[in-house]
């Protein structure tokens, strides 16, 4: 492990886009995104998947010179069409226009199609918090669940997230994905030959199965709650993708690749202001629950590790592993 | 059992609530929400209720003459006073607004405060789909689930619910709760003196309890997905409470007898039209991946029950137990 800062990360991961046919504005954008998720603790959005987003823009698969195109569809309705490029700036862009549409309307629903990766789901309605909005969104990935009682991947992992101001506090920002356990885990489990619990995921046939190896051979990912997690995942497959012109999950081609076209997946957010629906106390009375949560003994409020994580890692920097560093430093040309 | 049409079950509640000082209009809105939930085979939210429904309104937890007051706060925001009155009237009062304002916003937030019990949330999404909009709405309930990693019952069993359009067929609805099982069945095994699952409930250490009975004492219902579903229970609390003006699961009063003050729960909807966000073929887009789900031997799309049983219900009528009956037609004057 080399510990690195948070500036020299964002430098180093600039250059090796720039180096694998991305403009400065979107490498500098992506690069932004991927060192908060190291500097928050989720190394699986960080830097860790630099070298697959170089590969892809590299070969295409997602554009890094494109510049999404933003179009008003109602008084309090954006469509951003990413056009095949990363998330990230297709995300910045309707942001940015939503926060200014919402003083009028109160609420705005955000539709960006055409779309791929979009990092840690939770950073991007963190922001609205920060500027003292609530938000929802819901992002679909490549399929990992199958519809309740059958035994094919359709939906992805399907993040959710919400986000809303607290008195006197940093955000509180709920992100959580539909499936029970991340593939990641499962890959791992397999790697090691070793055998996973049997509510984590299913074989081909669509039977619960304890086989790292058959899971990931076919298998799908099981969703929280049985047939209510799946419906949860019908509706952010919904949501992304049907109400966004994108791709669903089983449509969607690979995050971790540089294999076929662009995944065209999509995120969709709902923007408002809490005083507007919640009238002038709100906040306040979000402040109220956070307290009843924390006068728990051992309940804990969502998502607060994050912040120390990276309070942290602003002073500390980041720990990346030798081989990941050694690969980017050789992309960015030494 | 005694089968009852559909209008004469109507009539009967009517009567019901006409005679325990409620007036005619809500009588009629209310009474045709709980025939609908019988029809739909949901004898939990039906008729079952109505004798609640009649003590609330007689001794004025739930008051059933008022009318509620609406509010547009942004050009695409709603607030709806329910004046501690009867959920169904104020709900319609801003679906009614929200399907005018919609049109050129493309999205409307409908925030209904100092509400009540919201029956069947399904029901009230399924008429947006019914319209062509889609729709996303939360709801809190009396207190149920604990923050995760605590003891007390904060959050309720908190429904989400989303509807949308299909081409050719009913719209989809999908209406679950964040419990992983209702009260009524734990309520039931502790009746009958029968142990239940260890993931059902806690007792009131918050230990997971097998002990029907421990979990009535002071227990609470476990959540979906463990910590992930605490999350979102939180988010729907946030959502039905703090941004609707209205108390949370663990400041309301019982819906289920007639003590205390007005429950004061709320609802909270996101309305949207498909097209706005998802182009000329987000509906077309929904009936795609209808038919991914259906192609499965086994899979099956949630939420269609409802419609068998209620075009069933509709010539046969539905079964009412006997002494439900007696005592509604006692209530409604013989």
């Amino acid at each position: 492990m080399a510990n690195i800062s948070l500036p020299e990360l964002r430098g180093l991961a600039v250059r090796v886009l720039t180096a694998s046919k991305t403009s400065p504005d979107t490498a500098a954008c992506v690069a932004a995104a991927l060192v908060r998720a190291d500097a928050d603790g989720i190394p699986s959005h960080g830097m860790a998947r630099l070298p697959i987003y170089a590969d892809q823009s590299k070969c295409g698969k997602v554009d890094g010179f494109v510049s999404p195109e933003l179009s008003e569809t109602g008084t309090a309705a954006i469509r951003v069409d990413a056009r095949c490029g990363f998330a990230y700036p297709a995300i910045d862009l309707g942001l940015n226009r939503a926060m200014e549409m919402v003083e009028p309307a109160g609420v705005v629903a955000l539709a960006i199609g055409n779309s791929s990766h979009a990092g840690v789901l939770g950073h991007s309605v963190e922001r609205l918090a920060d500027a003292g909005l609530a938000a929802m969104a819901f992002v679909n990935t490549p399929a990992a669940i199958s519809p309740w009682g059958g035994n094919r991947a359709l939906y992805g992992t399907d993040p959710i997230a919400f986000a809303c101001p607290r008195p006197d506090a940093p955000p509180l920002v709920i992100d959580l994905s539909i499936s029970k356990i991340a593939r990641g885990k499962i890959k791992l489990a397999a790697d090691r030959d070793e055998a996973i619990p049997d509510d984590w995921a299913t074989d081909a046939d669509g039977n619960p199965t304890t086989d790292a190896g058959k899971a990931m051979r076919g298998g799908s990912l099981l969703p929280i709650g049985d047939a209510k997690g799946a419906a949860l995942a019908l509706m952010v497959e919904l949501m992304s993708a049907a109400m966004t012109g994108s791709q669903y999950g089983y449509e969607a081609s690979s995050f971790f690749d540089a294999e076929g076209g662009p995944p065209k997946t999509g995120q969709f957010f709902f923007i408002f202001k809490p005083e507007c629906l919640g009238g002038k106390n709100a906040v306040a009375r979000i402040g109220a629950l956070m307290q009843a949560i924390t006068d728990q003994p051992g309940a804990r409020i969502p998502g607060q590790r994050r912040f120390e994580n990276r309070k942290r890692a602003e002073t500390d920097g980041v720990d990346i592993p030798d081989d990941l560093l050694e690969n980017l430093r050789w992309r960015a040309g030494g």
